[in-house]
């Protein structure tokens, strides 16, 4: 298969992480039930997950100082606890803390990653800090080539230093690097910095039924509803 | 086999690269070569590799502004070129600086990499800048769980922030961290920060007979003479 015109001069494709690469809500939902706490694990999934746009936007407004997205899912647990009336002692917050990072990949990601990686240059480029990457890439054997994280220019997506920052560590220019991922907003902040894109939606990202965020068709250079109908279309 | 004590607590190995996990001088001098230049293959490679400590403490000591090797290494291309009066043009220029980005691993390096990525996150901990060391580790085939690089803090070892701006992003304590280099000084600068220590000799770095940087008996926590033996010790 020939790739499409927008791909020919793509070099490396950068991929979003939460939701897009590995299954935050499935994950979280069965270890918070495991670990035995009197809640629902969807519903504290969804919680904890609708914490984490707000505490990053606190960053970015300069209202918090830089915090990383530990520290963030930190503050966000200690939130939740709170509401819930359960207490925890510090070293179960931070055990359960971890839960992000073991998330399990979506099953066609390890193996489009693969066939991706003989093509292109595959890194992630996710709000996750960069402990937390390797730490998911290790436990769900990602083979990513790099792991770049907004935690290395102190700023956060869809800020467009996350993207350009991106761009020149790859020694590329915007048009020679694509994002690849599951959110409408991400992409459309990547296109505006001169990345190509490439749509995966993930329409079970918040649980069955759960819903996607809303985009118009034409909107992106590609879309694909696998990593491994993505590796077909770029003909990896 | 039992790991040693100072290496109790240790998640992580940094890995120096230049030398320590490729062989600069041998890939350099067989390119040069290929590349038809009227010159001494190996004189060529050493006159280049002797420029970067100098060009790097231009930058070390603000005398240069922030510039990443692929820039120091084209700096010291273009000053041999005239030193040999010889004329070559701009494409011709790049094409010859981007030797450095495919260098060979030594014969032990991706299968000692191998084992101890089985037991630890390895990363690169180089001055090279992360470009090059992307396409040095699809080229050779290495391993990474990550890719850190000099260029991420805007500091050149033996500065101490790259040390320690490396075990932060990694999420680790000094002393779970470890450098493995081939060059004392290098070694000595991680020690001083906390890290642990595994000094791997690499007596061809500079060609046969090209000597290695002095160092004295039990200066450093682990010594071995492969990356296989060092997984041995290690018991990876």
């Amino acid at each position: 298969m020939t790739r499409p015109a927008a791909f020919a001069d793509v070099r490396a494709l950068c991929f979003d992480v939460f939701g897009t690469v590995v299954d935050w809500h499935g994950s979280i939902a069965a270890e918070v039930r495991a670990f035995g706490l009197p809640l629902d694990g969807s519903a504290f999934a969804l919680g904890w997950r609708a914490g984490y746009a707000p505490a990053m936007q606190q960053v970015r407004s300069g209202a918090l100082p830089w915090t990383n997205i530990d520290g963030l899912h930190r503050r966000v647990l200690d939130g939740l606890l709170t509401e819930h009336g359960i207490a925890l002692d510090e070293a179960a917050r931070e055990s359960l803390n971890r839960i992000w990072h073991r998330l399990h990949p979506w099953p066609d990601s390890v193996p489009g990653l693969q066939r991706m990686k003989r093509c292109f240059t595959i890194t992630t480029l996710s709000n996750g800090n960069l402990s937390l990457l390797v730490a998911l890439a290790k436990f769900g054997g990602l083979p990513w080539d790099a792991v770049l994280s907004a935690e290395l220019f102190h700023r956060y997506k869809p800020d467009p230093e996350v993207y350009l920052g991106a761009t020149r560590l790859l020694g590329l220019a915007p048009e020679q690097v694509a994002l690849v991922a599951a959110h409408p907003s991400d992409l459309r902040a990547a296109a505006a910095c001169g990345l190509r894109t490439a749509y995966v939606p993930r329409p079970l990202e918040r649980g069955p039924g759960g819903g996607i965020e809303g985009s118009v068709d034409g909107e992106f250079d590609l879309v694909a509803d696998s990593f491994e109908a993505l590796a077909d279309e770029l003909g990896a």
